[in-house]
């Protein structure tokens, strides 16, 4: 998918958001526990329900790894699973993998041939061989950590080179942009850093940012929006907990499905006020 | 396992090396493939012939990853033969994660718990709240990326602040190893920047070293010795290709076992000259 036919998707549907499958059974109704594959179950009744309201869904891997090889099974079934009936979502694998050629190389394969995703999450410390397997495939993503939304963000990101005027992150941004292009590369920037957004556009005005935050963590859409919006939207936005967990009753994907609707509605409001719907 | 513990191990064995199991089907013994999990077989195989040189084995995720659930059981089988036949050998998982506190809980579960292993390698962008969650398991490792062993390593890496006076690597070690102790941080250091050892035990003068990059990458081994030694010898050498393919005819494991004991004379000696043994 290029970076027009995800702003498409996005003015069709009035929504730039993105739903994390942090699929964990120690909160998913207690009904689906008895079915054979309580994860997938889950995630197709979310998935099924959120559909008309996100243009993105992006499962967390570890929440899928904890449970071993039957965790691995409910990832793959739930990929082809969207990509079987909701072909023009977007779909991230929430890897935040990091290694060198050969190995990238394998991950790269791991998450763009054994299964079908259309991006993944990627930490750039190791430099550009960590990024360059991915950039190979056609039409595939990398979306690079960059200025992050949990608390300890600071200890790395925000080191600073005075020669360069410039932190780590912009570093980041800077560098990676030469390697891929606006139509295979994002940034992960976390919406609790929404001021900061201004510095990320500095580098990046171009690129799809991947914004994480919203909700449970803190974070403005509002803000969001005011400081990350670019002439394509630019913006994939994620909630995971608000709208996965918005009951856990029978109805819990009716509930999921009002969750993501209320954030939809107000995302179009906001791409409206922009002029980009 | 403690760090004296390991120390102990280096001295019965004579040996710092450790085993990246970084095993390919494109690079196996034909003869392997028709059996019903030939990573398991090949794994089992070098294991058995090369534990008397070695004190650590390392697989690598993305050789497993790369075959889903599969993979993943194959992974598993490896981590328990090793520990029910060879309970002193320390097991790594080359993952390189690095995620927020509670997708890293759920990592931490499925190395430390879902699976046996003894240490983790972490990719330290998103800082404390990454590493935090595994040191809260007891006896188990963190090993953070500090200064890798690829080419572009120095793309972020060696960033400079000229406040501090410290490249990215230097900071990295400064405030991790105020998070947890000699007993359960390691630093990964590549082989090929050996005489950054030098600058590496200026701020982790008693923390262990995990060193790829001797062999197929082209680190020497002296040289790491000579700038990494510490009074508890403090490394922990990899070596993954050099040991795995030295053969692939029928006796791969016997020409496995030599090349590991060759590696393992040659610490020996080192050792020895070192008065560490």
């Amino acid at each position: 998918m290029t970076a027009t036919e995800l702003y498409g998707q996005i003015r069709e549907k009035g929504s730039f958001l993105c739903v994390g499958l942090d699929t964990d059974l120690d909160r998913i109704p207690k009904e689906l526990l008895t079915t054979q594959d309580p994860i997938f179950e889950f995630n197709k009744a979310i998935v099924d329900a959120t559909a008309p309201f996100t243009v993105a869904y992006k499962p967390n891997l570890a929440f899928y790894e904890c449970h071993g090889a039957k965790g691995w099974n409910s990832l793959e079934k739930t990929v082809n699973y969207i990509r079987n009936n909701y072909p023009q979502q977007f779909i991230i694998a929430d890897a935040k993998r990091g290694d060198i050629g050969n190995t990238s190389q394998m991950y790269a394969k791991t998450f763009f041939q054994l299964m079908d995703f259309d991006a993944v999450t990627l930490s750039p410390y190791m430099g550009k061989d960590t990024v360059e397997p991915f950039l190979n495939f056609d039409n595939k993503w990398v979306i690079l950590l960059a200025l992050t939304s949990n608390q300890s963000f600071n200890d790395f990101q925000l080191e600073y080179n005075q020669e360069t005027k410039k932190h780590l992150f912009e570093t980041v941004i800077e560098k990676s942009k030469q390697w891929g292009t606006e139509n295979n590369t994002m940034y992960v920037v976390g919406a609790t850093r929404a001021e900061m957004l201004i510095k990320v556009r500095e580098h990046a005005p171009n690129h799809f940012l991947l914004i994480p935050g919203v909700g449970a963590q803190g974070g403005s859409l509002e803000e969001v929006a005011k400081y990350g919006f670019n002439n394509q939207c630019g913006l994939l936005v994620n909630s995971s907990r608000g709208i996965l967990y918005a009951d856990n009753g029978p109805d819990f994907a009716k509930a999921s499905a009002e969750a993501a609707k209320e954030l939809r509605n107000l995302m179009t409001q906001l791409l409206k006020q922009s002029n980009l719907l």
